[in-house]
């Protein structure tokens, strides 16, 4: 089968590997359907994180159960399925308090997986898999594989900043988990959502999916206008989706004291002042998402029609065209690409 | 009347100053009943703090109301209050919401007020002061002064760590307020408490308040000790109380994935890395504690006797001795000085 390779900053390869199979009784091996592109991609194709050697690309998919191994029990040949970025076996003590991105053992798809692929073998696959109901109409399928992980990530970064009913909530970073964080905090009934972008489509989106505001300046001037709409305060709930430093303080700036930040831009580089953290009395919690936990609701949600993510996809190629994909994605010309088979 | 001024690190000295009047309406005058010692005073006391002028010593406070504004409504001259280090109205939102530690009108009482004094201004005397039900029995006003900063402090950090039934806990911090870190988390259920200790005394006051196991070791052995107990995991809540870089990193490193740490140590010159508070998925809050929110609570349980914090205070001093009561605590001779009157 073909897989993307990334064997150094900016050569990112579509070659030839093995076909995956069953090697333990937990595994699923599944035929992609379509995958993508991420933002966290960008981060080794740009030289941002080191690259000792090269690397399987791709942690978002969804596909058809080709195989399960003897010990799978809720999954079948020919399902349809979703599955988390994050190996999980949903059990242990940590998923089942709902951090099933920080599975006691899991494992992550980035890097020795691999989904920018036609196949790929899931472990632990009832834990990390979630079939959908019956085959989903075509029309479904970008929603149903951005719920895979900027869906999900949008989703677990808004209930970590603990958005409902009433609240205000900032949003730092425009990109497709951003964009899915105002998507959450919209379904969550938060009663003002801020969204911090100074990019035309992406806040014409950033409407489309629920956003209220719109704040074009970062660092201490995006702080002071936030503050300036909540009654000098700060926002009742953050969603962080960059991941520097910059953005992490904008973001822990907003928040008011005893306000939820919930931060999912994979962080680099970042040193959080301790004497900050401790005045400003905000509840951080961040890393990477708890994406199994909510694929159930959201699968519903996309499935029933309640809400339509696909529309962070600007850019469909097939997956001959990888390398163009990030190409697009890294000049900014597109937010997201979807790769199709 | 005579307070505690702090010239220069170690040199505290109980000077004449003026006698306190009603400023505000919404002002108390108090004369104090006890005050006492509190471990962050050590750190200006230290010279760990920078000390541009001469500051007024002590924060925690028990005493009778001398005189009110008129526009204090829920106090009169007489009664026997309880109040907190942080200054609050407990009506703006963020005091409605919990966070009475950062009301928007706030301010503390540290430096600039000083309550190691006869008497002391309190303003927002509604929104700061609990009077207690009726003239408290002698022996329980070490207690209630506890109440003042330590307890409430340990108990809001309980809080913000989600301690619960079935929780396990540790603690980092064999100081007063590590210790009633202790007491809280036995009193809100609890199922196991480690106490981070390596002083025998401070080992068995934390068994006396519900520690189940101490743990010796500090840095990476004690988080690997806290690892061996917790089944590989870690604690499911974590109480921080001491502030330096070591034991924030001790503390976050104790703390399960998904698990919850509050950091009320104040902090000096700790940097966090972003990137293992990222992959580290433990949710963190602190700072000054709310504990006029817990006031009326803990009132409740001391003179119920239900709780006895006064073990904490291991030295008992006349207000004259001031400067031993210091001397006593930065030479860890004393957990905790209280200050008669």
């Amino acid at each position: 089968m073909r897989g993307a390779i990334l064997h150094a900053p900016g050569d990112v390869r579509l070659e030839q590997r093995d076909d995956p199979t069953i090697i333990e009784p937990t595994d699923a091996v599944i035929r992609l359907a379509a995958t993508c592109i991420c933002g966290s991609d960008l981060w080794p194709y740009r030289g941002l994180e080191p690259l000792e050697q090269p690397i399987l690309m791709g942690h978002e998919y969804v596909g058809i159960v080709e195989a399960v191994g003897a010990d799978v029990r809720t999954l079948d040949v020919g399902d349809f399925v979703v599955g988390s970025f994050a190996i999980s076996d949903n059990t242990c003590e940590i998923c089942q308090a709902g951090y099933t991105g920080r599975c006691a053992h899991g494992s992550f798809v980035h890097g020795t997986i691999g989904t920018q692929s036609e196949y790929a073998r899931i472990p632990l696959a009832d834990g990390t898999l979630v079939a959908t109901p019956g085959r989903p109409d075509d029309h479904l399928i970008p929603g149903l594989l951005a719920a895979s992980d900027v869906l999900g990530t949008g989703w677990f970064a808004a209930v970590s900043a603990e958005v409902g009913p009433g609240k205000t909530v900032a949003v730092v970073g425009d990109g497709a988990v951003g964009l899915m964080g105002v998507l959450a905090a919209k379904q969550l009934g938060a009663e003002r959502i801020i969204a911090m972008s100074r990019h035309p489509e992406r806040q014409a989106l950033a409407r489309f999916y629920g956003a209220t505001d719109i704040v074009e300046e970062r660092g201490d001037d995006g702080v002071a206008r936030v503050k300036e709409i909540t009654n000098g305060l700060g926002a009742h709930s953050v969603i962080e989706a960059v991941g520097t430093q910059e953005s992490m303080m904008q973001a822990i700036r907003s928040t008011r004291p005893g306000g939820h930040m919930g931060f999912v831009g994979v962080t680099h580089d970042t040193q959080l002042p301790g004497d900050e953290l401790f005045f400003s009395q905000v509840h951080l919690v961040g890393g990477p998402a708890s994406v199994r936990r909510f694929l159930p609701q959201l699968i519903d949600l996309i499935c029933n029609g309640q809400i339509d993510p696909s529309h962070v996809f600007d850019l469909t190629l097939p997956l001959d065209q990888v390398a163009e994909g990030y190409r697009a994605m890294d000049e900014r010309r597109a937010i997201k690409t979807l790769l199709t088979l």
